[in-house]
Order: C-alpha cells, then sequence, then structure tokens
C-alpha cells in the first residue's frame, strides 16, 4: 500500500519553518530582557521587534525586497542581530560579508551574492571604497557610524540609526516558502577562492530548535532564559554559529560586545552577568591571558570552542580560571553545529577522563547521522583507533556551493556530506576529530595526527605555538615538520620536541613515526581570516625552502 | 523579485523529518540508559533499537506495511514506546486506542482507523473480543501476555515476545515523505461522538524539537540526560503529550509504569530516581495522597501537570511534598504541548504570586502563534481582563478531524485553531486559561469564569470536590449552580458557599454575579475518560432534575 496522506481543511495554515516564526514565544516572555550593545545601548525584546520593523521599512526604501541581497560589513552588534531578523523576514537575502578578506576577495563575494544594498560600519569604509569600483547593481550604501559624528561619503545614502528613525516600525512581513534562501556568506581560508554557501529559512528554523536539542541531550547545565548570551565568533561566520537564533528564540538576554577587545569583554562578562559564549580557540587564549593578569574568576560562565581542535591545555588552563569549556565541531556547510562533547562530559571533575571527554568532537546533535567511513564509503569500527572521513547528513546542510557544481558534486559524493575531517569512533560512542583530511600526515604507511602531535609539543615549556605539517620524502612518502613559535626567551630543539613524542610513542598515544626529525621556528603562525593556522601557507613556505 | 531559490547538489540529501532520524543521536551518547518496565524489564538503548528492527520485521510477517494501521491497547510500558517507532518507521501510521472507551466505540475507531493489524494486552482481551465482530479488515492481533502464561484465544496469532524473539533485527528502515501520517487516535469525552485525529512524521518531529525549546525558554531547571521520565498520562492520549519521543531522542533513562497504581509509582520514582513526569490533576491528587500517607519527600521530582486545570490548592499540596509543579496547556488537535507556565514561574518561592505563576496557563512554547479573539476574530487587548477565545498556529496542529470535514472547517475557521478556551492575556505576556467556551456562564450579561469560582469554593474546608456549570434561568439568561462532593463528614450549605464567594466578589477577584444561590450534592463528580470533570453530564443531571 501506499503511505497515508491526510488532506488538510481548506483554511488549516501551513506552517511554514520561516525565521519570523522564531519570535512567537520571546516576544512574550522575554518583555524585560535586554539586548545590549558594549556600553553604548540596550533595548528590550518588544524595542528590538519594533526596530526589525523600522529596518525593514527603511531597505524596502531603498529598494530592497523579496529576493534582493542585503549585505552587512559590521562587528559584532545589535544591529546585526537586527539583519539576521528583518532581512530573512523581508524574504530578501542578507549576506554576511567577511570583513577579514582583501578588498579584490570582499568585491567578489559582493558580486556574486549580487548585493544591493550594503550596510558597513565606518571601520570598514576604505575596505568597501576599494572593493565598490568593481561592484555593479549596487542600488544604495547604509553608513553604520556607531555613534561617531563623521562626514559621510557622497554615495551612503544614509546612517542606520537615522534609517530606522525615519521608518516605519509596521512592516507588513508575510510568511512564505520555507525554502526561500535566508543567508549567504563564503567560505574562506585555507582551501583558496571564497566559495558561497547559502541557508534556507528551513534550514536556519531546524539547527536553532536542535540546537535546544544539544542543550537537553548533555550531562552539564543547559539554557534558561536567566542566561546571558554573549557571542564571541564573529558574526559573518555562519552566522554566530547559529547561536543569535537559539538566545533569541528562547529570549535570553544578550550582548554583543562590537569589535572584539578581551579586556572589554571581560568587562562586559562581569558587568551584564554573561553565562554563554562560543568562541574559537585563539580568541580564548587571548581572554585568558587578560584574566590571568587581572586574577579573575571566570565561573559560571559555560564557553563553547570550536573552529579548531580544543587542546588540552588550553582546555585546562580555561578551567583553572572556573570557566566551564567544551568542544563543539562544525563547519561553514553545517550552518554550523553537527557535534558537541556536552553528551560525554560533566561539570566539576578533575580527573584526565574528564578533560579528555570535553575536548573530544563528541556525540552528534539530534537529528544528525553520522557515519566514518573509507575512501570507497565503508563504514569502520568504533574502536577509537580506525581512521576515516567524517560523514555526515542533517536538516540543516547547505546543499552546495554557489555556482560551484563540481565542489557541490564533491561535498555530497554518495549522498553524505564529506566534511574532510579525519576521524574515529570510540566504543562508548563519541567522535573524535584527528585531522584535516589534507593536514594529515601519510608516514611509512601510516597516518600520522599532526593535532595530536601538537598536542603533545605544545605542552613543553618552551613552546608558544605550533603547528606540524607534512612535507614530501621520497623514502617516507611525508615526513612530519614542527613549526614551532618558541615561548618568551626560551629555545627549542629538534631532539628536546623528539624526546617528548617519544614518551608518547612509548605510552601508545603516538604511532612509532611520530618523530619530527626537523624543526622550523617562526615569530608567529600565519592565521587564516577566521583565525585558524593557516597550514596551507605553512607548507608553501616549507616547500620553496622559506622555512 | 520572486524569492531566492537554490538547487542542491545532485546527491545533496533532501533530509525528511521523520520518527527514524529523532535515533541518530541517543544511540551513541545514551547507550548505557535503560528503558525501564515496572519491575519486569529493562532494556539499554541499543537494545531497543534491536527490539525495533524485530517488531517491524515481525509486523511485516503479520501483513504490515507502509499505509498500514497498526493499533496498540496496551498500558503505559516499552512496548507501546517500541511500537511509537517502528510502526511510523515502517511507514505505517500507529493508533493509540483508547481503552476506556465503551466496546462499541472501541469498535468504531478501530474501523474507521482501518486497523489491520491489533496489539493488545491481555487486559483488554474481553473489550476487543466485544469489539472484533464489528470488524473487517483485520489481518491479525498480537496478545500483549505481559509475563503471565496464560491460554491465548483461537484469533491471537502469536504473542509479543515470541514475535520479537522469531525475528530478524534488521528491518529495511528507509527514509520517506515527512507528510506521511505517523499516528492515530480519536478525541474523547465531552463532545459526543469521539472524532479522528492524526499526525504527520513532520508534525511529530517538530513537537519534539519544540519541547526541547519549551525546556530552554524556562525560568526552572530544563532536561538534561541525567533526568529520568516516567509518563503519568496515558500512552494512549496524545502520544503521552509526546514526551516519549522527546526523552528518546535525548536518550534519557525512561520507566514505564504500566497500569497506574499510585503505590506502585511512587516506588517506581523512588527505586529508579524519576525526576520529570507529566499527568493529569485527578492523578497528581492520588499520587499526592498516598504521598501524604507515607510522609514522602518528592524532592527533586518536576512535574508539569495538564489536561484541566491546576488548581492552586493542588499546586500548594504538591510543593509542600518537594514536587515541582507547573501547568501545561494543549489539547488533542494540537499534539499536544502549545503552552506552559516554565517561563513565568521559578523554582523555591513561596509566595502566592509564584504559585498564581505556576497555574497560569503561562507562555507559547517556541514556534507557537497566539492570539485571544472575539466572536469576530478582533483582538483583545493584554490587559488580564478582556476574555476571548484561544487560537492557534503552530507547525504541529493536526491539519483537521478524520472523515468529518464540518468539524475540520470550524476547527480552521479563518485560518487559525479554534481551541474552545476562554482566555485573558496578561500585561507580561502571560495567557490564563479561564474555562470552556462550552463551560463559561453567561449570566446579567457577564461572564462567570467557572473554574475560578471552583478554585474559590475548593478551599473550603468542608468541599471534597466541586465543579460549577451554569443552568438556564429567565431572568438571568444563566445562573451559576456548584455541583459539590462535601469533604468526608462534612455537611456544606449554599450560603457557606456564598460566602466565601462574596470574600472574592469584595476582593475584586470575582464579578459581583458570581454567587452560586444554589448547590448540588453528590457522592462523586462524573468524570469522562480521560479524567476531566464530565460537565456535559452534569448539565443534564441538573436539566432532567436528577440533580
Amino acid at each position: 500500500m501506499p503511505l497515508r496522506f491526510v488532506e488538510p481543511a481548506a483554511e488549516a495554515y501551513g506552517f511554514p519553518l520561516v525565521i519570523g516564526q522564531l519570535l512567537n514565544s520571546c516576544l512574550l516572555t522575554a518583555r524585560d530582557n535586554e539586548i545590549v550593545y558594549r556600553d553604548r545601548s540596550r533595548f528590550t525584546y518588544p524595542a528590538f521587534r519594533d526596530r526589525l520593523g523600522r529596518l525593514a521599512s527603511g531597505l524596502a526604501g531603498l529598494g530592497a525586497g523579496e529576493g534582493s541581497t542585503v549585505a552587512v560589513m559590521d562587528w559584532d552588534s545589535h544591529r546585526y542581530l537586527e539583519c539576521y531578523f528583518a532581512v530573512p523576514m523581508m524574504g530578501a537575502v542578507i549576506q554576511t560579508v567577511n570583513v577579514r578578506l582583501p578588498p579584490a576577495q570582499v568585491a567578489l563575494t559582493l558580486a556574486e551574492a549580487r548585493a544591493e544594498v550594503i550596510l558597513v560600519h565606518r571601520d570598514f569604509l576604505p575596505l568597501l571604497e576599494a572593493a565598490l569600483p568593481g561592484l555593479a547593481g549596487v542600488k544604495a550604501v547604509v553608513l553604520i557610524a556607531d555613534g561617531v559624528d563623521l562626514p559621510a561619503p557622497a554615495w551612503a545614502a544614509i546612517e542606520y540609526e537615522t534609517l530606522l528613525e525615519r521608518a516605519s516600525p509596521d512592516y507588513p512581513f508575510r510568511d512564505f516558502d520555507e525554502n526561500a534562501v535566508a543567508t549567504t556568506f563564503f567560505t574562506t581560508g585555507t582551501t583558496g577562492r571564497p566559495k558561497g554557501v547559502s541557508f534556507t529559512h528551513r534550514q536556519i528554523v531546524l539547527h536553532t530548535l536542535a540546537c535546544c536539542g544539544m542543550f537537553g541531550a548533555s550531562r552539564r547545565r543547559g539554557l534558561g532564559i536567566d542566561d546571558v548570551y554573549m557571542p564571541l565568533t564573529p558574526m559573518f561566520h555562519v552566522h554566530a554559529w547559529g547561536m543569535p537564533y537559539v538566545a533569541t528564540m528562547l529570549g535570553l538576554k544578550q550582548v554583543y560586545p562590537g569589535r572584539y577587545d578581551p579586556t572589554l569583554i571581560l568587562d562586559l562578562r562581569a558587568r551584564e552577568g554573561v553565562t554563554y559564549s562560543h568562541c574559537v580557540p585563539t580568541l580564548l587564549q587571548m581572554v585568558l591571558t587578560v584574566a590571568e593578569a587581572r586574577d579573575e574568576d571566570l565561573s559560571g560562565w559555560m564557553m563553547t570552542v570550536g573552529g579548531a581542535a580544543l587542546t588540552r591545555a588550553l582546555c585546562e588552563a580555561g578551567r583553572r580560571r572556573g570557566l566551564q569549556v567544551v568542544a563543539g565541531y562544525g563547519m561553514s556547510e553545517t550552518c554550523p553545529t553537527v557535534i558537541h562533547a556536552r553528551s560525554f562530559a560533566r561539570d566539576g571533575l578533575d580527573d584526565p577522563a574528564e578533560v579528555a571527554a570535553l575536548t573530544l568532537a563528541g556525540a552528534p546533535i539530534p537529528l544528525v547521522a553520522t557515519r566514518i567511513v573509507d575512501a570507497s564509503m565503508r563504514d569502520l569500527p568504533a574502536d577509537g583507533r580506525s581512521q576515516g572521513e567524517l560523514v555526515l547528513r542533517a536538516p540543516w546542510l547547505t546543499g552546495g556551493y554557489v555556482a560551484d557544481a563540481d565542489a557541490s558534486d564533491a561535498l555530497w559524493r554518495g549522498g553524505w556530506l564529506h566534511t574532510q575531517d579525519v576521524a574515529v569512533r570510540h566504543p562508548d560512542g563519541a567522535i573524535q576529530i584527528r585531522d584535516r583530511l589534507k593536514d594529515v600526515i601519510k608516514s611509512g604507511g601510516e597516518w600520522l595526527c599532526s593535532v595530536t602531535m601538537e598536542d603533545i609539543v605544545a605542552e613543553l615549556d618552551e613552546v608558544g605555538d605550533v603547528a606540524v605539517v607534512g612535507v614530501p620524502d621520497a623514502l617516507w612518502g611525508e615526513r612530519p615538520v614542527a613549526v614551532l613559535v618558541p615561548a618568551p626567551g626560551a629555545t627549542v630543539t629538534a631532539e628536546r620536541v623528539d624526546a617528548c613524542l617519544d614518551a608518547a610513542i612509548a605510552a601508545g598515544a603516538l604511532s612509532r613515526y611520530a618523530r619530527v626529525g626537523r624543526i622550523a621556528i617562526l615569530d608567529a603562525l600565519p592565521k587564516t581570516s577566521v583565525g585558524k593556522i593557516d597550514k596551507k601557507a605553512l607548507r608553501l613556505l616549507l616547500a620553496d625552502g622559506t622555512l
């Protein structure tokens, strides 16, 4: 027999999963909760809703509407949050512009996304000015003066606050097809030319709901309406990991820190009572350095760390300050949250097993299907040793890259999204990311995990920062090289590094081929625009003999 | 311009929201958590998954498949949970049969749902035997012996555990259209002939996810993987409020109590460490009576109370035992959760405002749109006084009744689901249900809220149970009558009742017409099959002079 379907009543509402519907409950439950921007402004949720209407009306007056792209170049702010909602709620697409890219690439992404209206913070005026000449189709630029009285360039139509002030709060938002595109941005960094990724309303709503399930499927405390949220991940980067949508749907108080400044971040945490944030390891390190200097207790602050591996050393450093650090995993193509360590990690335990659980990738969030496969897509055993590529299915993964059919087909080869991350599954179900597929070092027929080697070498007192990359070798195929930033005043030798790796090899934590033999010294490791170590650049420096 | 859409890669997976996908994460995170049935059996999540495969294979062997209806007549059990998943995961429809209906109505619902395979607990054999003769199309009956060695009737094909034992765990579950019907059951009680309601896979998955959002949008503690769940709402009734799906997706330990027995329920709570349940007020009263007698501390047990108004007296009685009682609101047509008191209610406070917040309906859960409207669908002000009908939109409301176009059209008149509940909205956003539209008493041009009057009268020491209903009156239109069950050994008079109402009127809590003038005495109030006071029956008794 066929599947059973029922015909709904003629007037039954076919409720689409659109971003505007995320506001239904918080506008009733969170009337007094505030959305705070640095020390500059604070709005209640009803005021936020009023501003959404004004922003949409104002943008419509500048020519934006259904199907338009509205590009945003701003620091993490309440304005960005307003754009996260108002632009897609109009049926338009928000482009979250990566302001760390060079002007030519910014121009490329604005052109490819067909940006019609651009909102730009005064700090990025030079960047946009350099990019604008190559752009056709831009109808208007809105200047974000951010409290400073500065002469607007002639090509800026209006200032953001003036736009809102003059516009009506009563924009006629309507529901529409949940599969319409809501957001777009460009993946960056280690993989060459930026590739456009977009997400639909349905994908973002489902990601938002499933993130709530993640907090429920947790051994640690979840999120509640009394929590205070502050993003520490750029809002141009995968919707700040989607958490502003989660925080808004739940009606949490929110704090937006503007341009990242570790001192201000710590001040805001203390003053506004922030309890939940997320960031990449680099920023956590910066915040912890200031917290150490101020001898500040960070108890009660939960921090999801992702974007790069959370090392044991960093996790422990956070815990010593009282921070509840836990790893998460995702990528631009996955909206991004798919895996988190919360199911396996408890609070308040000090044994090494606990730290290991906190720094694992962990468990898939609800609805995410995970497999670890070999090159022929055969499943590998969950033995904690068999390394393969992590592949995924979930209802919020991007369907492919904008205007790049080959890359899209490779991404979805065999009906599963290929993360290009090498992982193992432990017998208890936990997934551990070992390496990027292209960063894994193949030496003497064995796969060496560069991240594990880095973790071990980083524990040497003489080492400030470290990256391990493979270089071609006639005999071994590849050999690992440790690129090191020594700690202030310290000296490091290859022998010292290998001695510490030998200890790990003897303990069975590493393959016996995991010795570097050679090191290279730098003042600082090259980073990508989102703060990850740029191993592609390191490999080039090693190949051309610079290092 | 039109909305923007993107074409996904050819092999990109179009992930449908189907019930089987709810298992993806818990099978990895909850390997050691158990699903417990009374003191009889306990299974880990991997064993549960194995049994799902066996159940589906076994049912397929009996002729069930995509589009079939499999009917279940059982107490709250691990078997019922297995059917909640395995039957819809096969593409079949699970009918959760209301076993409290008379045989003729059971037969009617089985016929209307086109049940092909029926799973029946030995306790319901007489009920099914009486219903079977009128049924065509039943291919097989599976007996649930529940540990007792009894001779199966000739028409039972096989016993449940034998069916699973002999079947393969490797059923080829597949994904399919998320709009396929997953469940069906019949609404009961105060509104005449049972009406069939069905829910799709998409609706149940979204309800499950949004319930996680409810726990996040909460001033009280949420649910985490260390919580232990025990339903105290019959599993035939709106999927036990959908919570078994939530508990399973989150990987919680679950405890199924079988036939309700307050002593066993309290024993299971203590022995298995139950932390979260939900029930109707009647059952809570029964459990509290036993807990009082045992002088048992119920601290750490959260309890959502719905299905009927949570009175202040019952809420306070629960709190005195340490129970964290909080009101929820929903109906059969709404899957059911739509409103809850968690956003407004905190734990551990003893002031009357807190109890008032706990017993309110409260706030919509994420994605639920609420309006309170007059008869012409005009919105009423949020002043805590203006009473109107609560109407709803959410992505998990039923599209209509099975084979009843008129009732379906009335349900969805104007594109909003009509709850037929009279409510007010308070200035802080909280929704308070005042009465059923048909139970509200219209006297002297004013709407009297029978539930508020009952709440006040119930606080008299002489009153055991009370219902207030309207009777026709030539002068007033309607006049309220209090139907009372006196407390053991006590006597109640109309004067005493009106004196206590007068106090509330003087305090401004009631309209000045809210006096009963007349009372009627009964040994027990008539209840519907799901335990609500049957006001329709009371009105008949009053109309025909019996009372």
